[in-house]
């Protein structure tokens, strides 16, 4: 289920990231170690940067699934990347979202408690169309269930595509029909 | 009027506050100010650790205001410290909300414009009563509207006392009827 963040919630999840950033920094910084700092830091930048692109993709409900993922109790951690951001014009947002919540639910399902199960999504927003890749990784107990969830079409214009499926990997992007068939 | 902010938005706004904080890291560390730096993030852990009193005294609509105010438009630059923090049982969180937001704005309205405006708000909170100080410091073209809202009581247990009044100036807060008549 989708739970509805507020706005002290979000202040305290975002609080405790940046704090264990910052913690990472007061570590290095206490082994004199300035340039691993200064690296750090870059990365931040990188990750703040990203997120702000996800945010202006014109889909508030996905970035918001995707931004408050790890703050949920999930048995897989997250990472996303945005690779191209044009502004997205033409898809569901709401559909996208729901169908995001409903793979996370059925990825919690899935895996093997307590493991190194990891989620990246890549996202490809092209001014032509947009494309969503999806890279899990970790061990799984039941693969048929997602399977059977990846062969449902999201709705009649984004149809979803398997490209591997073992049980500790598993490939499949999100496309648009009409982007296909071109 | 009271804004509602949904998730991406905070975020946005949380993330530029930290991004200025890592900025003031970024500038001392390339001046190799290491530690002017390990001041900086003790300062950084102080406010955060602020935030989270304030999160956690059981107000959260007052928390709220007070954390998202400097996001808004105003004339006034807002800082808040929580001096003691005990969990607050008896305080009305919606009215005292309510009566902060109308501050704000009455503020809005009677001070100069982009001049040097500042609100500090200090909260006191005991086991046995709250107190709510308010000052401000900076320019007032009208104080004769903030002291007719300040007569006015909050509700039937909360009441407001000005202490000090000058166009440059002002102070007060607001406590509970109750604890005032022990």
């Amino acid at each position: 289920m989708k739970k509805e963040w507020d706005t002290l919630e979000v202040l305290k999840h975002a609080r405790h990231d940046w704090l264990n950033r910052l913690q990472l920094i007061q570590g290095n910084l206490s082994l004199n170690k300035v340039d691993r700092v200064k690296e750090i830091i870059g990365e931040i930048i990188v990750e703040a940067r990203q997120e702000a692109q996800l945010t202006n993709l014109n889909l508030p409900q996905f970035a918001s699934a995707q931004l408050t993922c790890n703050w949920d109790q999930h048995y897989f951690r997250l990472d996303y990347e945005v690779n191209k951001s044009s502004t997205i014009q033409h898809l569901d947002d709401k559909v996208l979202a729901n169908w995001t919540n409903e793979l996370f639910e059925i990825l919690d399902a899935s895996v093997e408690k307590f493991q190194e199960n990891h989620l990246s999504v890549m996202i490809q927003a092209d001014e032509e169309e947009t494309r969503f890749f999806f890279d899990f990784s970790g061990i799984l107990i039941n693969t048929s269930n997602i399977i059977q969830f990846l062969e449902k079409p999201l709705n009649s214009t984004m149809s979803v595509r398997a490209t591997a499926v073992t049980d500790e990997e598993i490939s499949f992007e999100v496309f648009t029909i009409a982007a296909e068939r071109v």
